[in-house]
């Protein structure tokens, strides 16, 4: 029987909302944020949309009307009570007060800023400018509306039938996976797929699916909003943006060469255990960790998110060796683009000699490919990324060049900085 | 848990359509409108919107955008080959072919014809001119819209746990509407409450309700579609809208006062058993039955829609007695602002002198009174009559001066062709 008054209730919603908490962000996002709300509080950023995929024309498929009041939805929303007791008592990593009440305090308060619209040759030109700490909030959310607006107008066409169908494949399709995964002996894996997800039910379907299917090997969701319902752990460290920044707002090229490091000396003053984790790669992991002071071969581990992984942690067991630590201690997270087989044969590779784990993105939360006839449902590679810091642009150069980004004569600057010699492209999916 | 699909299908509709079906409609316009089909195929007629609760400000509640969505999506509508299946192969009163294959060819070809919409005083002024026959069908899917619309504006603001103690509380109470029915010995009782019903869910669940808690003391639906898809009997005869439309296209006073009993002459013709129900009141009951010619006498039964309810079957037994009929034979069908409480006393008064059934409106398919604070969805008298026929004013005197409508001097002009004397009025609820 139908449930009148819960149809009723559906029903008197002007809009289905994609992004109904502000906690329905990454970890890594609120543990930056308070990074950066103690380090560089005054530093203003630009964070930019861009679509690497250009086939797909999301001002074309996306209502402009739609997205704003997605989008004025998320600017609505504060803490609730609950979320905010959530990050303040919670245990993260086995920490207490992960958050420090200076910020809770003022996150309490937060309201996202305001953003800046507008169409541009098929695509939407969307930044945030403002404050780092607060315009940062916005990468999770706005990609997740994105995402999940271009998923509804390839679905609004669908019949009834065809919608169950479509979804039943998709949860037989990652049942599947999940019944490979659970024969990998050893497995730690978490989801990482927030940013790029179908919808947010799906997510948190997917994460439910892991926890029922893979018991132990599941240890966490990057996303915090899920991982207090379904009480979990909420997982993450540190992402490009913190280098990126902290290197477009150094003043003279030695200051740029050392940037990287101040970054994870600031973290290393505030994290400790599962947090201290490496991401090398923004100019080039093999001259970052060349050049690395030896107290960040004491850390717990790195997280490859680009160029081949098995060359990335090849390179970073290499590393630790030289540096007198034993490989057997440290932590690898692959990140970058994962599914099944990339993950078996990862896991395969480095077992007994790496610790591993893996942040399963959008192949865990978006797969819907060869589900619908033209294949609509295609993941593509969105971000939305810290373009510039007090007036300076951003440089990325990452271990594939087309992950690469920034100013052309600025990046040859930063290859001339960090050192950085030929790379071999890698397509990108995700 | 959610399922995902379905509410992706659910949230994908623009409106939510109040009306779906063009059989969503009361029988006995189906018949009436073969009749006129038949009979009066070039008769232009209007009908309008009238609400008799000028306090219930309807154009400051609804939303005229909403309104118009509404109606144009009836407009949109057609009858599908599994409704016309239905009408074309159902035994209605045990007759096959109720509906005749010119009939169902020209209503499987039917959309409804355009409307004209305005704002008045707090009111909208909503009226359907066209072909009688098409027109006719206007009045109870109007009615429902708007009865359902008011019903939105007025929960749009409660919360969802509010909704389910609402509804919650409006089964209970139908529920001990129902328990004591139940109790009831010889009760024949029927749903008449499509036109001003709460919702069109609400509806069939007040009727699902029926069938388990009645058995066979229920005896169908007055809705067409509700009769389909729940399988019970369609219920229905006639209605005012035929002696007055005949009335008013009488072109003499002598016309005029054969014009109901020619009515009943086509409808003869066309019907028999529960069909022949007469319907004495549209220019007064006492003289009516005074001067109607003996075959009526012979009809099945009588429904009594104003007045006090009891002297109208009191009037009905003894012209039945004066004509030589024996009433307990006869059916005195009881139509008019019905609750439990009068169903009972008519029920106990008439027990053993004639056969007795009641058709069930407003109080059956839309009680909420005393279930929201303000009681925001009190039921409120809104009716769609035929107001002008080939350019001819309707006139409707009926047993209760409240239910009065025409211009004063045809009333004038009504009232002494029909030799109607003083009427003593009554307070109409719905």
């Amino acid at each position: 029987m139908v449930d009148i008054a819960n149809r009723v209730w559906n029903h008197k919603w002007k809009i289905d909302p994609i992004v109904r908490s502000l906690i329905d962000n990454d970890f890594y996002k609120l543990l930056m944020c308070q990074s950066v709300f103690r380090n560089k509080p005054d530093a203003t950023v630009t964070f930019s949309l861009i679509n690497r995929s250009k086939d797909i024309r999301l001002a074309d498929l996306i209502d402009e009307g739609e997205l704003r009041e997605q989008l004025d939805h998320i600017r609505s929303l504060s803490l609730t009570r609950g979320e905010s007791t959530f990050l303040r008592g919670n245990t993260f990593y086995g920490k207490r007060q992960m958050f420090r009440p200076d910020f809770m305090e003022w996150f309490e308060n937060l309201r996202l800023p305001d953003y800046h619209l507008e169409k541009r040759d098929g695509q939407y030109e969307l930044t945030f400018e403002g404050k780092w700490h607060e315009v940062m909030l916005w990468e999770i959310p706005a990609l997740a509306v994105l995402m999940e607006l271009r998923g509804r107008a390839v679905l609004h066409d669908m019949r009834k039938f065809e919608l169950q169908v479509l979804y039943a494949r998709a949860m037989t399709k990652l049942w599947e996976k999940i019944e490979r995964l659970r024969d990998v002996p050893d497995l730690r894996i978490a989801d990482f797929g927030t940013r790029r997800r179908h919808s947010y039910l799906w997510q948190d379907r997917c994460v439910q699916a892991m926890i029922e299917g893979l018991g132990d090997k599941f240890i966490g969701t990057s996303n915090c909003l899920i991982a207090m319902k379904r009480d979990i752990e909420a997982i993450g460290t540190n992402a490009h943006e913190l280098p990126m920044v902290y290197s477009a707002l150094a003043k003279t090229d030695e200051e740029l060469a050392q940037a990287p490091y101040q970054v994870l000396a600031d973290w290393h003053e505030e994290h400790d255990g599962n947090l201290r984790i490496l991401l090398p790669d923004t100019y080039g992991t093999e001259g970052f960790l060349k050049r690395a002071p030896d107290w960040l071969a004491g850390w717990t581990g790195i997280r490859i998110d680009s160029g081949d992984p098995a060359t990335g942690a090849e390179i970073a067991i290499k590393w630790w060796k030289d540096r007198g630590e034993d490989p057997r201690e440290k932590l690898i997270i692959f990140s970058d683009g994962l599914d099944v087989e990339k993950i078996v044969e990862l896991r395969t590779q480095f077992a007994g000699r790496a610790k591993v784990s893996f942040g399963w993105g959008t192949l865990l939360t978006n797969d819907f490919r060869g589900l619908t006839p033209d294949d609509g449902l295609l993941p593509f590679s969105l971000v939305c990324k810290a373009i510039k810091a007090d007036g300076n642009p951003t440089v990325k150069l990452s271990d594939n060049p087309n992950k690469a980004m920034g100013p052309a004569d600025e990046i040859e600057r930063y290859k001339r900085v960090f050192g950085v010699g030929e790379q071999s492209r890698m397509d990108v999916i995700v």
